[in-house]
């Protein structure tokens, strides 16, 4: 289906693409065809390992590196994310919240985020793919605060910004 | 024991203690005595969990601080660490190794990172306390690189602050 949708667009600028443990276990071909179309993969710990058979993940996301995509980027929920290109190497921790109340959708958001933030550059670089990345946490970090997507469908931009700010001062060394 | 050393220090300048579950279990009284005279304690994330009673982090740092510490230090492994104070918060996701070898001691290196930086800067401040969170675990990257303390004990200063730059690198925004 994924790459039916894709071969829909005309001139892909960049191809951004969400998998999970089901199409990796039952429909491994599609997806490694898929993935040589593809320019970012989002994976959570468990799926990178899954695909890859790698435990450790900087090994897996070099194999995933193998298999097509220039970005490898994988989500480890409340203890933050990585993105791992042939070139560099990105680590990020969580934005630490005091208020955890469901943390359903947040890969979805922290995907939504990253991709929202990169259609909005002139240039995807490394540099904008960690922006993206850090906007993704920030944005995911809303959606954990309430139940389903309550806490996100009332979040403002000045309140992304703010929080944004909040998370450089949280990471800064 | 920690206690009865702390009193034989005249004028001690800043105190950072290490405690562990069985101390914790066992020597609960003792350890909270002791904990009034700390200024910074470190924990890994179980232990934070078990002194305190709570599971969320930022809850169980806050918990921690209200037993005397200035500073809650919890170490996270492989996923970073995180240091709380009354007005302050940093997260620090771990550096990513390719190779991983033997992880014993990576938690005491890592202290040992950090408070050998503070014993050498002119004032112990949240700026210190960020980048000496850095270096410990810069510093615990190498133990875990070799079994034992065998890749420790070969590490030269250059290569710490080689690998210090490269982290600020993998951890930029």
């Amino acid at each position: 289906l994924q790459l039916d949708v894709l071969k829909q667009v005309e001139r892909p600028g960049f191809v951004a693409c969400d998998s999970m443990n089901l199409w990796i276990g039952m429909k491994r071909a599609s997806l490694l065809k898929l993935l040589r179309h593809v320019d970012m993969i989002l994976l959570n710990e468990a799926e990178a390992r899954q695909l890859t058979g790698e435990s450790n993940l900087a090994h897996a996301a070099r194999a995933i590196l193998s298999l097509g995509p220039k970005e490898a980027v994988i989500k480890k929920g409340e203890h933050g994310a990585m993105c791992v290109s042939r070139s560099d190497c990105f680590v990020l921790a969580a934005y630490l919240l005091e208020k955890v109340c469901d943390p359903t959708g947040a890969g979805d958001t922290f995907a939504g985020g990253l991709v929202g933030y990169l259609s909005s550059v002139r240039r995807i670089d490394g540099d904008a793919i960690r922006k993206g990345i850090a906007y993704g946490t920030v944005l995911a970090s809303f959606t954990v605060e309430g139940f389903g997507v309550e806490r996100l469908v009332r979040v403002s931009r000045s309140e992304i910004e703010k929080r944004l700010g909040e998370f450089r001062r949280m990471t800064w060394f």
